[in-house]
């Protein structure tokens, strides 16, 4: 931690702002190689991702001492306290999107040399363009302390649900077509699943951001479209009973 | 927030550390009783535990506060400091484990009806032993502010990881035995991977209580033995590949 001689409460409070949008830069990159690296299959750019997540890692940590140091040293009230703890909770939702990205690049790793279902792919590539948005946005909405921006995100996440939903569907029609794909798609199923999660961690940023500014928290439940925990596909031709 | 007159900081700490383990039995309780509602096929406790979860998040948001609120009001440092922060971080795995189990509670009710493979349910039971018992063991380590304790739930996470990589494995050669099954072995297999990441959430708060009564962190990797997003399984008989 570099040392302040004589230093005052914004500069530090900016200084953590500073460190959440470098954190949230170094999410976005991680996310935009892990989904390069799954279209290409590019192994070495999963490699990358999944030895590169540890940095994140770190910052998240960094983060959360320095806004602890900060609450004790200043005592902050409302907003400046609301401030804070919003990167707390911002670091620590962008620590697990770096999780999930690495976790991409893993699974990238172990299919290599597989079945490469293109459509099925791109249904993920496409899934991954909107969260990259998503968590584009947010992170702008943060850096400008914009809660319409913020509130936009969170009404977004919707689309995502309804698009994973969709290729939970598909691909597991897929392995029932070919049992051929069932280890391939497994894995595509948890890369989407991960990409998917990716999107709720946008939908939180953007529920701390909103509350940062306003003070107001938002509504408990948004519009949730990911019905695939409850979604089933029947064996075509067949009535799957036990 | 019940108003004190003249409070200790001593009892504040108290507070929040009761909370924290109040919080800790609800979500075993959760966990213990999403899985029941997954080997009895049980729909009613899959509701109640898809409903009980909002009160795990509600619990959480309260410890938070409240850590914040004593950070600021009483500066604290060294293992007071600690014991704040590690309660913060404490609630947060916890509230994980909770959104892990209702998880698990709403694909119960997606299966509902479908062919249930006992074999491979008492195989995702088995973990979840293993699971409930990390968790129990590493909440003993919390209120006892027991190091050692932690020290062993820390080291054992590996056996967790193994029974998973093995039922993943089962799970897979499952489905293509039989492409009737895969709708449900997907949603096991979504089961079964939630259960191993309520593991690795024992395994956080083990770390978190080993830096709290010892001001150490453990190292940054421990045994890892999840190879399940390395782990694809061939077809029988056939070569996989695109």
């Amino acid at each position: 931690m570099p040392d302040h001689t004589v230093t005052s409460f914004d500069v530090e409070l900016k200084d953590i702002g500073r460190k959440v949008v470098e954190m949230g830069g170094q999410a976005e990159r991680l996310v935009a190689d892990s989904v390069t690296a799954l279209i290409k299959r590019d192994i070495a750019i999963a490699q990358k991702v999944v030895s590169l997540d540890a940095g994140i890692d770190q910052v998240q940590r960094e983060i959360e001492e320095k806004s602890v140091l900060v609450i004790a040293k200043r005592q902050p009230v409302a907003s400046d306290l609301r401030e804070i703890v919003a990167a707390i909770r911002i670091a620590n939702d962008l620590e697990r999107i770096g999780d999930l990205a690495k976790n991409v690049g893993k699974r990238v790793i172990a299919i290599e040399g597989e079945y490469h279902p293109q459509k099925l792919v791109r249904g993920v590539e496409h899934m991954s363009d909107l969260v990259l948005e998503q968590l584009k946005e947010v992170l702008d909405a943060y850096a400008a302390r914009n809660e319409r921006k913020a509130l936009d995100v969170w009404g977004r996440d919707d689309a995502i649900d309804t698009m994973y939903t969709s290729l939970f569907r598909e691909l597991l029609t897929y392995m029932m077509e070919d049992p051929r794909n069932i280890s391939v798609c497994t894995h595509l199923l948890f890369c989407a699943k991960n990409i998917e999660r990716m999107g709720d961690h946008a939908t939180n940023i953007a529920e701390i951001v909103y509350y940062m500014v306003t003070g107001q928290t938002l509504p408990e439940s948004r519009p949730k479209a990911d019905a695939s925990s409850d979604t089933t596909v029947a064996f075509p031709g067949k009535t799957v009973q036990g």
